[in-house]
């Protein structure tokens, strides 16, 4: 089972692709550094529930929508 | 509206009194400092995603269960 932060990634990628939005189009609306969205989708860095809420936001979906499930995610990938 | 913190703080502190754990009891699994835990209820940090699901584990719910929805949060109150 993949991390935690992989999973999340790849949620945050497939839903930025089902808007229509770029990488670099979703982080420059968040105000991010185009590098740094790209290591939140490959699961690099371990985000904030606010930047959560962020991108959700402007991703106009709900922030649980981009959450794996708890048996989703492997629990010793994420430490 | 009252900000994401405060109202992630609220949920959690919700949901660990319904499933029975004391602050101290949730704060010792977690392996965090008492006062932190007492300061995420408050809603004085901003936690990480990662931080959420440890807690969530811990209270045997999903992640999910413990963020607000969008609309129930003030997007300025979160920065």
């Amino acid at each position: 089972m993949p991390s935690l932060s992989i999973t999340l990634g790849a949620k945050i990628r497939a839903m930025r692709n089902r808007k229509g939005f770029s990488q670099d189009g979703l982080a420059l609306q968040c105000g991010l550094d185009r590098s740094y969205m790209g290591r939140i989708e490959r699961g690099e860095v371990n985000i904030t529930v606010d930047k959560l809420y962020q991108i959700s936001e402007l991703l106009d979906c709900e922030p649980a929508e981009l959450l794996p499930r708890i048996n989703e995610v492997d629990r010793e990938a994420r430490n």
